[in-house]
């Protein structure tokens, strides 16, 4: 196939302002590439960081700004070079669309760590070949380079895969790093999009998990998902006999709290994740890591240990508990998402778009 | 040898309350039992530990208090069930005397975090047997169990043998436990007992050693003690020259401070290892975190860490720079070394307490 030079025309959701809200607007997709892939999207998951960046949160958004970065659906045309996808092809994009591929960081299969410049969000980001921005997965269709195109197995349905590619590799990527696995203790911290998705990534590796929360109207929840216990870590007496039993916390809260006392439920050498917030810490105690606690973050994955995500999910049977909704209901989504009143991912059906 | 069951009138110095400072006093030792190991302490290393203890200054404190946890000797009476050491073995005790020795930590040669109560510290700890108090190295002389007693190997000279027990092990332990060796780029944050350790030992590991510091005073003691580079944390170029460049900071630092610069020093899964700060820390921006740093922390080292690194001391020649204080110079060795008034640690020479 040729490769298409001209650009498309695309209709998308966007903000136009920080109190613009979420609308209507018309886009232009770049005409193909050598190594790009159209793809027709199928689905789009609504992350927490979609929220924060339509409306300037983090003082880093530019306008106007198109979110979505758990994009999945169908490959339109490819670039005369390309070789990795076919027309027809289920495929997804995550978090970034481009790096440089030639850094330490890149060639260790961590190209969201680039070190010449960083990796080139979905949206939000600056298009490292001509310096356009980019613009995310609520929208009809996308192009991109295709490496940054992963295959959705077929055993995955296109609207339950869309959170995988954010919530689901973050939740995924540090449990493969401190090597959970059948034994492992793990805890899961915020009971939301990545905190569902850890529960039930942990469990099928094996792990012994258990739900943390504070609401005790949480813990029939955290039984449907498949952990195997439920603390309330209001009840200290409970917190204090589960004190350094655990090897990992994965904690997936999104505002800022303090993090003591998952420190406390570790082991010595146990590891306390942080993978939901985007903010300071309250001071904390330095003695708690005295005792050889661990404290660190991570933020997605490569494209090798997404695509291994994704293989992982199909070949496990793990897919997320998903609400799918109308483009047009972006507005109450968000309200919603906001209340934590969701179950557990909202995912758009792109077709409500095609069709306005 | 029988087993001396008499106890043992002893000249030490210590605290009798929180302003009170630290005097003669006379404390006993007990008779030996089985186990028991009674030693000739020739020099006791001072620690920051044993101001912060004689003030009280974490609220812990059991009066009258004998400080000291850097303790060498000779051994001048055994139980009669030893079998490690025998009369005239020059020997060492570090910060504890005691534990369980039974459970998973203990078995695993962590001592320090006996999950049976935790260890007995050498000073104000509770003897796990008779609960009578212990009481630290400014004496002339300690009796302890003798699993809990090391070895000090011919070639370390007496004097400089003593600040390995707690700054050597406290810095050599978070090395090892990540791993530092040929190739490794270290940082060390602070120069002081610890800090001066920390050079020597990661160079010894065969590591880039960068000291770390606000003031340029200290770039050539950096060099003179065997660092490769130094790295002044107020120059903010050279500071962001090096972000991302090294794989583990030694943070040696024992007052509150900010780690977040030092965060920003290391590559991705580098790793920032607190060992002085028994603080609180200020609040810090957790996505400094989604890097995937690590921050964490290390206490002394269990008993057979402690011998390899006496013995690893020995076998490459490394020694701490001392100061050879009478133990009557107690005060003014305090106010020292609150005034960083010191290359690098103070050592008790305890044949001036038996002179007195």
């Amino acid at each position: 196939m040729a490769t298409q030079t001209n650009e498309y025309p695309t209709k998308a959701y966007g903000a136009s302002a920080p109190d613009s809200g979420v609308g209507p607007m018309e886009i232009t997709r770049r005409g193909l590439r050598a190594d790009d892939v159209l793809i027709d999207i199928s689905h789009c998951g609504i992350c927490h960081s979609d929220l924060h960046s339509a409306r300037n949160d983090w003082g880093r958004t530019t306008y106007p700004i198109v979110p979505g970065h758990e994009i999945v659906g169908t490959v339109a045309a490819i670039g005369e070079a390309v070789t990795r996808h076919g027309v027809g092809d289920r495929v997804a994009i995550g978090c970034m669309v481009d790096s440089c591929m030639e850094c330490r960081h890149c060639e260790a299969d961590l190209e969201q760590y680039c070190l010449d410049g960083g990796m080139t969000g979905t949206y939000n980001g600056i298009d490292r070949r001509d310096g356009t921005p980019t613009y995310g997965g609520y929208s009809e269709r996308i192009v991109a380079r295709e490496e940054f195109v992963l295959k959705v197995p077929d055993a995955l349905p296109m609207a339950e895969a869309a959170p995988l590619l954010c919530a689901g590799i973050t939740s995924y990527s540090p449990l493969r790093t401190w090597k959970v696995g059948p034994g492992s203790r793990v805890a899961v911290a915020g009971l939301g999009g990545l905190g569902h998705m850890g529960v039930k990534l942990a469990a099928a590796m094996g792990a012994e998990v258990t739900v943390l929360s504070r609401s005790e109207s949480k813990r029939d929840d955290a039984e449907k998902l498949g952990a195997h216990a439920f603390l309330n870590t209001t009840d200290k007496t409970a917190m204090k006999a589960k004190s350094g039993y655990f090897d990992l916390v994965l904690n997936t809260i999104p505002v800022r709290h303090d993090v003591t006392p998952y420190l406390h439920l570790l082991r010595v050498d146990g590891v306390q994740v942080l993978v939901g917030m985007i903010d300071m810490m309250p001071e904390l105690h330095s003695a708690l890591l005295l005792g050889r606690k661990v404290l660190t973050g991570s933020g997605i994955g490569g494209l090798a240990e997404t695509q291994e995500m994704l293989d992982f999910c199909a070949e496990k049977n793990i897919l997320p508990d998903i609400e799918v909704i109308a483009m047009q209901d972006i507005a109450e989504a968000y309200d919603r998402m906001e209340a934590s009143d969701v179950k557990y991912r909202f995912v758009i059906d792109m077709e409500s778009l095609r069709a306005a």
